[in-house]
């Protein structure tokens, strides 16, 4: 099976990160949220190859989740902005965050993320849509949704 | 730069990356909490080049993310197991979830993740730890924490 291949499963984990989850898109997704518009900025940011920089925003605008536009101040270079669809990859870049702090951060969290209105952190949750219970992996079952291909 | 150097930077979401991000190594922990415990069983489901898995599991183990172990039944093949340390990576891959299923499940989710207690389905919600609101990228100001450089 060719990576590639893995959309088609029947899985949303897998679908997404064939489409996100390699080496450079998360983040280059991360510096968009971070306010880098140019190609220059990108590139400068992650120090990225140009061709591999090239080819995965268009990706993301051919996806919808980056657009490609002429700024509005009206400047030469065009800007790659985040959609809505691109806005909803932050809780994804925020759970790994959470990770990250917790694992890999020995001196603390490097960077606070601040609730604009009150000042606490800005922290994932997985939840019960339910019960509002916490959940963890050991809380879940699975079960096959209308999306499951049903065997012909 | 190489993208190695990336985990040098003072942020959590770009380090957990730089473990996490590749094309493989998510798609080897989905498949983890799948039950899926050994090495034949990991290169069935994903069909993965053999020594691109053993690195990716090789480094999983170094870095505490799974362990390595004779299975408690006895039996002749190793089996790879999630750590606590893998196990909190599950919100990562439920906020991977969540998008792909907005965005690319077009019949529907193929798979429901449920709450065994009451049945809800489980949800990646970004809150603020001080009031409890929902948030969104647009809610959240970066401030330097305690594992910020302090310019010298």
């Amino acid at each position: 099976m060719r990576y590639e291949e893995l959309s088609d499963e029947p899985c949303s984990i897998t679908r997404a990160l064939v489409l996100l989850g390699d080496r450079w898109t998360l983040l280059i997704l991360k510096t968009a949220f971070a306010g880098i518009r140019r190609f220059n900025g990108f590139q400068g940011v992650l120090g990225i190859s140009r061709s591999r920089l090239l080819d995965r925003l268009d990706r993301l605008v051919a996806h919808g989740i980056l657009v490609k536009r002429t700024p509005e101040s009206g400047g030469a270079h065009e800007e790659y902005r985040l959609t809505e669809k691109g806005h909803e990859v932050y809780p994804i870049l925020m759970a790994l965050r959470d990770w990250g702090d917790a694992h890999l951060a020995p001196d603390g969290p490097p960077i606070h993320y601040l609730h604009d209105g009150c000042g606490g952190e800005a922290r994932v949750h997985l939840r019960c849509d339910g019960c509002a219970a916490e959940l963890t992996a050991r809380d879940i079952t699975l079960q096959a949704g209308p999306g499951f291909p049903v065997p012909s």
